[in-house]
C-alpha cells in the first residue's frame, strides 16, 4: 500500500520541526513561482492563470503519489515550450480550442505516464543519453530566449524553430516600442545583476548567508512590482505596452479535456515526447536532490506521481506539468523536509489566485519575457559539445545533430532525432567491433592484444578475442574476418574464439558460428571456444552447436593455451609487431 | 577499374570452356524462366509481357556490375507480391498508371540501391536478423500461395493480407470456374509430383543425374504446354477460362518511369523496403553460391549491380527485379561459369519476347498461379519458429511478430516491424545487464561467477563483472546496483569493476562512473578498474576520470586481487552461495 501511497510514509511520522520548515520553505516557493508561472504560461501561448492553475492542483497530487520530498512539479520551461509547439499545430492561439488541447495534451500525457508507470517502465527514460538531453535542454533554452524577445520588443513574431523567429522578428523589427524596450531590456539586466551579484553584495553587506539567499532568489519579485507600479503609474499600457491584463479571482476551475479523436490521434505523439522529456527532467532533479540527504527515488512510483499531476492539471485548467529544477531547488535549499512543503505552497498559490491577481494587471509582458530569459539562458550551457568531442565522435555526432535540429526544425523533430542517432550510432558501432588477436602476457596466465603488450604467441594457434557480443548486426562481420585470417596465414591449425567480451549470441550469430565451423573443420582448422560465460554457456548447451563442434570449450583461455600451443614463438613486442 | 566493373576482370581471361558451360546453363535457365516471369508478372499485377521484359536489360546490366559468378536477377516472388502491395495504394491494377507506377518503383529501388553502393552502406543489410528474414520470407509465402488460389478458382478475390484474401475469397467462392479449377489442381498436384518424385524416377530409369535433373527443372513447362493444348484444342477459354490472351510480340521497349512528386512521395518507403529486402534475398544467395566455389562477393558492388539492374527495368518496361533463389540455384547446377551465361539467358528471353509470345495466348492463368504456388510453398519453413523458441525468447518473439504482423497486415508492415522488434529486443537486453560477482578459481589465475564455480573470495573485498558495454541504455543500472550492493554489505572496503566484457564506455556511463566513484569515495570505499580494454582505457585516458578515480586500474583482475585481497575466505561453492 506505502509502494503506490508513499504519503502514507512520510506522512506517519510527521513533527512539528518540519512543518515548520516546510512552511517557510512554501512561502519562499510561492513567492518565486507567482511571476514564474505567469511567464510559463504566457510561453505555452495560454491565459497567465494557466500557469497559477497548472501550479496548484498537480502539486497536491504529486505529493500524495510522488517518492521525492523535496521535487516542486508545475510549468517548467522546456515543457511549456513543447506544448506550445504541440497545440500550435491544431488550434490558434487565444482561441477556446487552444485551451482545450492543452487540457487534452496534460490529460494525454498524464494517462501515459500513469501507464507506464503501472506497467513499471522507467528504466525506459534511459533510452535518451545524457548527452542528447544536455544538448535538447540548451538547444531549448535558445530557442525560449529568442521567442521571448518580441515581448522585450513590444512586436510580434511567431515562429517555432530559430530560422522562423528571426525571420518573423526581422520582419517586424521596425514596429517596436521604445518604451517596452526600455522596461524589457532594464528588467534583464536587473535580473542577470541579481543572479549574479545580488547575493555576494548582501553577504557583504553582513547579512547572513541564508536570509541573503531568500533575498537574491526574491529578485523577480522586485523586478514585477517595480515594472508593474511605473506602468500603473504613468500610465504606459495606453502607449503602447502590453501587459498582463484582467486574471480572473479563482480557485482553479473544473475543466473538462477534448478527447475528440481527431485532436486526440494528431496529439498523440506530442503527448509522448513530453511525457518523456518530462519525466527524464523530473527524475534527474529529484534523483539528483535525494542523493544530497541519501533519500531514494523510486523511478515507476515517479511515474504515477507525475501522472497523477498532469492528469490533475487537464481537469483544473492547466497544462502539462513536470518536477522543475528551479523551484525544487529553491524548495530543497529553503529547508523543505516533506512533500507537505509542496501542499502548503499549492495552498499559497490558491490565495494568490484568488486575492493578488488583480495585482498583476498593469504587469507588463516585457518583464515577464525577462524572468523567462534570465531563467532559461541559465539552462545553455554548450560545453557539452566540446567535452563529447574530446571523448567520442559517436557521442559528439549525436548531440550535434540533436541542437542543430532542435534550432532548425523545432523541439519535436530535435529530441526525436537525437534518441534516433544515439541508437543508431550505438548500432553502427557494434557492426564493426574491435577484434583483437591476443597473447600470453609472460609470467602470467593473462592474455592481452598482441599488439599493445609484450606477448607470447605461437604462430599454429591464433586467439581472437572479439570485444562484442555477438548479434545479428555483426553476425557476418566474424564470418568474413576469419575466412581472411584462415586464408592470409596458411599456417594456422587452430583458432580459439576468446569469449570473455562476447555477453550474447543470438540466433543469427549462432547460425554464423555453425558456418564458420563447417568452413574450418573442411579445412582442417580446429575451432574452440574460451572463457564463454555461463549464460552464454547454458544457451548453446541447448543447442547442437557443441556436439558439432570440431574443437573444444575451455574454461580459461589460459587452459587453452596450455593444450593446443605447440611451439611457442618468441615473445612479440607490441610496438614492433604494427597494425593489424 | 575492375572493382566498379567486375566484367573487365572475368571477361579478359573467357575460355572456350566457359563458353560452352555457360550456353548450356542458359538455354536451361531461359526455359524455366518463361512461365515464371509470366507468372510473376500475374503476381505483381502486371501484363504477362514485363515479368520477360524484366529478366532481360537487368540480366546484361548485373553482368556488368555484378559481382556474383552465377546471380540470376529478375523477378522474384516477394518482390513481386511486394510490387503489388506497393503500387496497389497508388493506382489501379490493369490501368497505365499501375505499370507507371511499377517502372518508377524500379527507378527508385535502382537510385537508393545505387547510392547505397556508392556509400559503401552494404551492412546495412545486417540490420535484418536471419530469423526475422526466415519469418518473413515464409508469411510472404503463404500471403503469396493465398493470393494465387484465385487464379485456381477462376474468382476474383483481391487483398494484400491474410484476411482480406480469405474473406474475398469466400465471398466469391460461389462463382468458381470448375474447368478452371480442374486445369488448376491438376498443374499443382503434377508440379508437386515432379518437384518431389520426378528426379528419383527418371534416375531408376536409368537417365545420367544431369540430364535427370533438367528434365526435373523442365516440369512447369511440361504443365505449361499441357494445359495450353488442352484450352486451344476444346476452345475451354469460351468457357470462362482466363488465359493469358496477347502479349506483343516485342523486344523490351524504352520506357520511362513517371516522377510526379506525389507519387515519388508514395513509393518512398516501399522502394527502401523492396531495396532492402530485394539485397538481403540476392546477397544470401550469392554468398551461399559463392563460397561453393571458394568466390567472393562484394556487397557494396553487388548494391551497385542490383541498382544499375533496377533502373535498367525501369527503362525497358519492366518492374522491380533482385536476385532469384530458385533460378540463381538452377543456373548454378546446370554449370554457369560467369556472368555470361546471364547475358546469353537473357537474349534466349529476347528471342522468345520476338518469337514465342503467340504461343502463350492459350496458356490458362490457373496453370501460372499453379507454378507460383508450388515454387513460394517450397519457400515456406516454420521451423524457425520452434528454433528460436528453443535458443531464445528475444529472436522467437521477433520472429513471431513479423510472421503474424505480415500475415495480417501485409508485408510492408510485417517487415518493418520486425527489423523494430529486434533491434528494441536487442537494446531492452542490453539494458539490464548480466552482472557476476566473481572469485578465483583455485590453483589458476582464472576469475568466475561465484554463484557458478567454486571459488574464492574475501568479505572486504567485491569484484563485479559487468557482462555489457557501459552506454546510455545501461548507465544508470549499474550505479543503482552499486548503491544497493555497498549498502547491503557494510564490510566491503574495496570494489573492483572486471572490465573484460566492457566493449565501450560511451559519456552517459561516463558521468555514471564519475558518480559512482564520487560516492564511493564519500563512503570510505575503494573503486578499482581491471582487465580494461585497450580502446577503452585510450578514451578513458583522455579524460580527468582516471585523475579523480580514488583507487587504481589493474592490467588484470589476478594483479587486482594480489594487491587487494586482505582476508580471502575459505572457497565458496557456487550451489551453496545460492542467487545474488
Amino acid at each position: 500500500m506505502t509502494r503506490y501511497l508513499p504519503i502514507l510514509e512520510w506522512g506517519r511520522d510527521y513533527t512539528r520541526a518540519a512543518l515548520s520548515r516546510d512552511l517557510l520553505a512554501a512561502v519562499i516557493v510561492t513567492i518565486m513561482l507567482i511571476p514564474q508561472s505567469l511567464a510559463y504560461a504566457l510561453l505555452a501561448g495560454l491565459p497567465p492563470e494557466a500557469g497559477i492553475y497548472a501550479s496548484i492542483v498537480p502539486i497536491l497530487l504529486y505529493a500524495v503519489f510522488g517518492t521525492s520530498r523535496v521535487l516542486a512539479v508545475g510549468p517548467v520551461a522546456v515543457v511549456s515550450l513543447m506544448t506550445a509547439a504541440a497545440i500550435g499545430q491544431v488550434a490558434q492561439q487565444g482561441t477556446a480550442g487552444y485551451a482545450v488541447a492543452a487540457l487534452t495534451l496534460a490529460g494525454l500525457s498524464g494517462a501515459m505516464l500513469l501507464a507506464m508507470g503501472l506497467l513499471r517502465l522507467g528504466f525506459l527514460a534511459n533510452f535518451l543519453s545524457h548527452p542528447v538531453i544536455a544538448g535538447f535542454i540548451s538547444a531549448s533554452g535558445i530557442l525560449i530566449a529568442a521567442s521571448q524577445l518580441k515581448h522585450i520588443l513590444g512586436i510580434s513574431a511567431e515562429g517555432h524553430t530559430l530560422i522562423e523567429l528571426a525571420g518573423a522578428l526581422l520582419a517586424n523589427l521596425g514596429q517596436f516600442n521604445p518604451i517596452t524596450l526600455a522596461i524589457g531590456v532594464l528588467a534583464t539586466g536587473f535580473l542577470f545583476w541579481v543572479r549574479a551579484h545580488l547575493k555576494p553584495t548582501l553577504r557583504r553587506a553582513g547579512l547572513p548567508p541564508r536570509l541573503a539567499d531568500v533575498i537574491a532568489k526574491a529578485g523577480p519579485v522586485a523586478a514585477v512590482a517595480a515594472s508593474t507600479a511605473a506602468v500603473w503609474a504613468f500610465g504606459l499600457d495606453g502607449q503602447g505596452v502590453r501587459i498582463v491584463g484582467p486574471v480572473p479571482q479563482s480557485l482553479p476551475p473544473f475543466t473538462l479535456p477534448g478527447f475528440a479523436p481527431e485532436l486526440v490521434r494528431q496529439l498523440l505523439l506530442p503527448a509522448l515526447l513530453i511525457s518523456i522529456i518530462g519525466f527524464v527532467e523530473s527524475i534527474s532533479v529529484a534523483q539528483t536532490l535525494a542523493a544530497r540527504r541519501r533519500q531514494r527515488i523510486d523511478p515507476d512510483q515517479e511515474l504515477i506521481g507525475l501522472g497523477a499531476a498532469n492528469i490533475g492539471a487537464a481537469f483544473s485548467g492547466g497544462y502539462p506539468v513536470t518536477g522543475g529544477f528551479a523551484r525544487s531547488v529553491v524548495n530543497f535549499d529553503a529547508g523543505a523536509e516533506t512533500p507537505a512543503a509542496g501542499a502548503f505552497t499549492a495552498l499559497g498559490l490558491a490565495v494568490a489566485a484568488v486575492a493578488l491577481t488583480p495585482l498583476v494587471y498593469y504587469l507588463p509582458n516585457a518583464t515577464l519575457a525577462a524572468t523567462i530569459i534570465v531563467a532559461v539562458l541559465g539552462l545553455v550551457d554548450l560545453s557539452i559539445l566540446s567535452k563529447t568531442w574530446r571523448y567520442s565522435r559517436a557521442d559528439f555526432t549525436a548531440v550535434a545533430s540533436t541542437i542543430a535540429l532542435t534550432l532548425a526544425f523545432g523541439v519535436e523533430i530535435g529530441v526525436s532525432a537525437g534518441v534516433l542517432a544515439s541508437i543508431v550510432l550505438h548500432l553502427l558501432k557494434t557492426s564493426k567491433p574491435h577484434v583483437a588477436e591476443v597473447g600470453l602476457v609472460p609470467g602470467s596466465q593473462h592474455f592481452r592484444n598482441i599488439n599493445r603488450h609484450k606477448v607470447e604467441t605461437d604462430p599454429a594457434l591464433v586467439t581472437l578475442r572479439v570485444d562484442e557480443s555477438l548479434y545479428f548486426v555483426n553476425a557476418r562481420f566474424l564470418e568474413d574476418l576469419l575466412v581472411r585470417r584462415v586464408a592470409d596465414h596458411p599456417e594456422i591449425r587452430n583458432v580459439v574464439l576468446m569469449c570473455s567480451a562476447i555477453n550474447e549470441i543470438d540466433y543469427s550469430a549462432l547460425e554464423s558460428l555453425e558456418a564458420i565451423n563447417a568452413r574450418l573443420t573442411e579445412q582442417g582448422i580446429g575451432l574452440h571456444l574460451s572463457e564463454v560465460k555461463g549464460p552464454v554457456m547454458d544457451r548453446l548447451r541447448a543447442t547442437h552447436f557443441l556436439d558439432g563442434l570440431n574443437g573444444r570449450v575451455f574454461l580459461s583461455q589460459y587452459d587453452a593455451w596450455a593444450a593446443l600451443a605447440t611451439a611457442p614463438g618468441a615473445a612479440r613486442d607490441g610496438a614492433a609487431a604494427g597494425g593489424g
